[in-house]
């Protein structure tokens, strides 16, 4: 769900690309990143695709051919982020765990000394299963093998704790759909001072003209011609970053781990169980277990059809065996909770 | 301008991106395609991107490490699709027009026939210089060394005939912010059944994940998980391409048709001169010369600071010696004409 705020600020009218007015909405923006981030990097923009696009940024321009790109795997999008990486030339070494678990310091650690990486990439808030990594052993030992950290946050930004800074993260990314509330369009990042030194020093140019950061950058910061960014969706942009700044981040924070609580409160009053260990969920997106005997397919129709409520499906490994339910930005209220364990619990008869 | 029309469509409440609706308002989208670039192709989607994304998933997808990829280049956007290729792996061949001329049939049939491409690219519509270059000999002479072709409709889309099927394009792309009266977010893409028997040989994996059409496809014909599409953009799409269906795409070619002539006449009833010669000129973004003595920089500021009207200067080889003025989509009406005109005149005493 979009809070009317932003609806509202979408169909103002669009100014050109190089007005100086659309360049005033992108460094609000760029601000309200950093705060939403928890970062004091510079450089905060949003890429003109989803999700996706930022993953793809992420990876395109720091991952060079043959070069060692580390991934842990523990789940669909990991999966997705070695696919790119593959698909952008580097010999991609994996660090495999089960759906939903996380891997612990000493792993992470160990994987990362011995490979010796350029980049290292994980998942720090993993929607196929509902699992957060913690990021700070992995950003250390990775730094200590002069690699970079690509950290996926796309289910993570302003729903819980992204922190990019305490973390040691060097490139993030998220979208705008999930955790701040807005239509998807555009793909929130942040780079670290140390991943652009690699960037300026990079000779092989990025293989991507879309998405080469420093064409963005000369974009967004000396206004030079790149692509023609999306007025609209910098406008919904500003208002549910400038949303999250009323609200404050780690009251938003707490609004969504309150929600989750009293979600996990309710499915276990059902009877069910939560896929992943508490402590390691996801504050944004839940992934309770199918009950034995329970048809996901259908529980799900019946959501949709009878209680206009949608939510997805577990995905690779997990299909049939989890529910993804997600109470995320604008959605995460009292009110959405009550109405989604009521909605399931009739659903399932 | 974007019509009042496609700003209420933006407001509409968004559902997810894999969401039955969403689906069918993506057959809309389609449909409405292949009418507004007059083709019979079934393959016509919207890129989550802008224009620029477009050009690079036209490019990434049809050119292969080494591949001989051919560019027609008489503008700014043609020597991007060069740098596109190139940095996609292709071994880039080039004929030279200066900016604002077009190739004829001969030079261009001699040009591939010697080089014997496995892809042309070229600019049906040269924003940078305003010139219409029409495409049958390229795609003929293409087609006889079995080439495909691609061709950048960006300022032609809605407001020029683009007649993919009676060109010979094998793949066409646009953007939604100028001859569609759109805000910028989306690239129309049509992809010719003979393109589609090369992707399906292809057996190199395309280096883009989010532009690789193959999973595209199975995205929006499957409704497989590829990326979350923003079902806001398809919206304002699907009834701005309403919008051109009511009109009728040949009624709207006349409007701008028509608009474009009095603006010629006016400038020229003002003693100034077009850059491009008569028969050749883009109808929807016209480049009358800046007169000698004129700065255009300081006339562009007074047509924003004291008109509220925003044009563009010369790019590249022709900055300072153009004006750009757009009259496309629902920009481009009598009284538009007639206030450019008078606002031009006022901004250059």
């Amino acid at each position: 769900m979009v809070s009317p705020r932003v609806y509202e600020a979408m169909r103002q009218p669009i100014v050109g690309h190089l007005d100086p007015f659309f360049f005033e909405v992108v460094e609000d923006v760029r601000k309200l990143l950093a705060y939403t981030f928890s970062t004091s990097n510079e450089f905060n923009i949003a890429i003109s695709g989803t999700g996706t696009s930022g993953m793809e940024t992420a990876v395109a321009n720091f991952a060079e051919p043959g070069a060692r790109f580390a991934v842990l795997a523990n789940g669909y999008f990991c999966d997705r982020l070695a696919d790119v990486a593959r698909r952008h030339g580097s010999e991609v070494v994996r660090l495999e765990k089960p759906w939903g678990e996380v891997f612990d310091d000493q792993q992470a650690r160990e994987f990362i000394l011995r490979e010796k990486p350029r980049t290292v990439a994980y998942v720090q808030a993993e929607t196929s299963a509902g699992v957060y990594q913690p990021g700070n052993a992995i950003c250390e030992a990775a730094h200590e093998v002069d690699a970079l950290v690509i950290a996926d946050c796309v289910t993570s930004l302003g729903g819980m704790p992204v922190m990019v800074d305490e973390t040691g993260i060097d490139i993030a990314y998220s979208c705008t759909q999930k955790g701040l509330g807005c239509p998807p369009g555009l793909a929130p990042l942040t780079v670290s001072p140390r991943a652009w030194e690699r960037l300026r020093a990079r000779t092989r140019p990025v293989d991507s003209f879309y998405m080469d950061l420093r064409l963005l950058d000369s974009y967004y910061r000396d206004h030079k011609y790149h692509h023609t960014a999306s007025a609209t969706m910098f406008y919904a942009l500003r208002e549910a970053l400038a949303i999250v700044r009323e609200e404050g981040i780690e009251n938003r924070w707490q609004r969504h781990r309150r929600n989750h609580a009293a979600f996990v409160a309710g499915i276990e009053a059902l009877g069910m169980r939560m896929h992943v260990a508490e402590g390691h969920r996801l504050w944004t997106l839940n992934t309770p277990r199918v009950p034995d005997g329970v048809d996901d397919v259908k529980v799900r129709q019946r959501l949709l059809a009878e209680h206009g409520i949608e939510i997805a499906g577990g995905l690779g490994s997990l299909a049939g065996k989890v529910f993804r339910i997600g109470l995320m930005g604008y959605s995460s209220t009292e009110e959405n909770v009550a109405r989604i364990l009521d909605a399931l619990q009739r659903s399932m008869k």
